[in-house]
């Protein structure tokens, strides 16, 4: 194995809600050391301008460099929507958004050519995976809906609820009209309610989980490029490390319920001097 | 009229909930002008820690110094519970935050002394509510409950929603099981969802608005000093100022729905330079 493939590679998010793109990491190449960044102190970005989120998103690879990351995943939707083209030139490692893969997917699988996308309202307003569904297959139509209580209800746990299935009819009611075939889950929290959306859209809904797409997208980029890290018989704990830009509990809580196995502390760091 | 007396209040929030304690302000002393600035960029404060809020809280106090307040309302429970007295020596004028005054009436209020607060998580950790209460009413018991699904339920606009009033059932459970005959609305947004309160919660239990306390204790504060400003036939427009931290098409939309009437559009500034 040589020393390049040793190094980790860097997931980032606003907050919590990239912790699942980390899962889908975890799960399809299990070897792989990562080092994770939850801007708790800032989070959400989806409130702010698009000036500000590049300013945040540049201090966040300045501090990824610093823990020499052979790829970096922006596990954030905002992120990959409102700065990513701006920022990509600025790091010589791979760079994997959510929004393309996802919105990749989801442009060749549906049959009918009309996809629903879900997120939060800063992702639906930047048009951003509408644009790339388009743009890879012109016959689509795209119907977007913001959901702005999915993450709070994630956060707050509800994750197999009747108040939860209740929301979820609500905001799904167009989308289930407009008759989609396939729906990105287009907000890293969204996957955790999987089981409800599937359940009110019916089994005839591809359901499209950016995460999972970011994470074949990761692993295929490594191969290409002799990056995959080789099994060396560490502990989970050894291989992850978590920072956060905030003192949070609620960060070690979530990602342990996200993850499913214990996780280390994080640490704090502050990412404005980076 | 002297001088004093005809410059504005200073209201401040971490975003948009503050509105509700500026309606308060509106309805009890009409003829005051007021400056708003609510912190749209770096909302919501509940997730941050300690020093950060007092550093902002700082910027916020140094920005309505510029508009020359006569005196200043905090109107976020969660600057109030963790930031009010660090700073309070910083201005020369009276300054108020909404959770003294609430307390005050609940403490007195209360006939078996048990009082119910509900809040946001940060509200509810301090535990400066169930402090001052305890302070001035030694036998009291206090029960405390996060919600942190009522804001996103109230910025949805489902303030009479079926949805809501399930959310509220679960919520107000334990409280109801514990007996408390005062409940405590210790956030800004929560005197909107106050049917509901009272639907589930029932008629014998008197509901605190600290935004109602907190403009009584402006209106006294400005009658002792001898800054009541009086009526001069100036238009509702002209007499309040709104700023925020971050464009926001929702600021304007929902100050209109809270307020209830017309307001000007709210102006755009950088407050880390202040």
């Amino acid at each position: 194995m040589n020393k390049r493939s040793d190094a980790p590679v860097g997931v980032f998010d606003s907050g919590l809600g990239g912790l699942t793109v980390m899962r889908e990491i975890v799960r399809q190449i299990p070897d792989e050391r990562i080092v994770y960044f939850g801007d708790t102190a800032r989070v959400p970005y989806g409130s702010k301008s698009r000036a500000t989120i590049i300013h945040y998103t540049e201090q966040i690879l300045n501090f990824l460099k610093t823990k020499e990351v052979k790829a970096i995943v922006v596990a954030c939707n905002t992120v990959s929507a409102y700065a990513l083209e701006a920022v990509k030139d600025r790091v010589d490692v791979p760079i994997i958004g959510v929004v393309k893969p996802g919105a990749r997917v989801a442009a060749v699988s549906t049959k009918n050519h009309k996809v629903g996308v879900i997120g939060t309202e800063a992702t639906v307003d930047s048009g951003l995976y509408s644009e790339y569904i388009r743009h890879l297959n012109p016959k689509a139509e795209v119907f977007s809906k913001a959901c702005p209580l999915f993450v709070p209800l994630v956060e707050e746990g509800w994750w197999h609820d009747e108040i939860t299935t209740s929301v979820t009819e609500r905001y799904m009611k167009e989308l289930k009209e407009a008759g989609v075939d396939t729906l990105i889950m287009g907000c890293t929290h969204y996957p955790l309610l999987r089981s409800t959306l599937r359940e009110v859209m019916g089994p005839e809904v591809n359901l499209v989980n950016p995460a999972y797409e970011t994470a074949v997208e990761l692993r295929r980029t490594l191969e290409w490029r002799d990056l995959l890290r080789e099994e060396d018989g560490s502990e989970k704990c050894d291989r992850y490390r978590f920072y956060v830009s905030d003192a949070s509990e609620r960060f070690g809580r979530f990602a342990q319920s996200v993850l499913g196995f214990d996780v280390p502390a994080a640490e704090k760091i502050n990412i404005e001097e980076f």
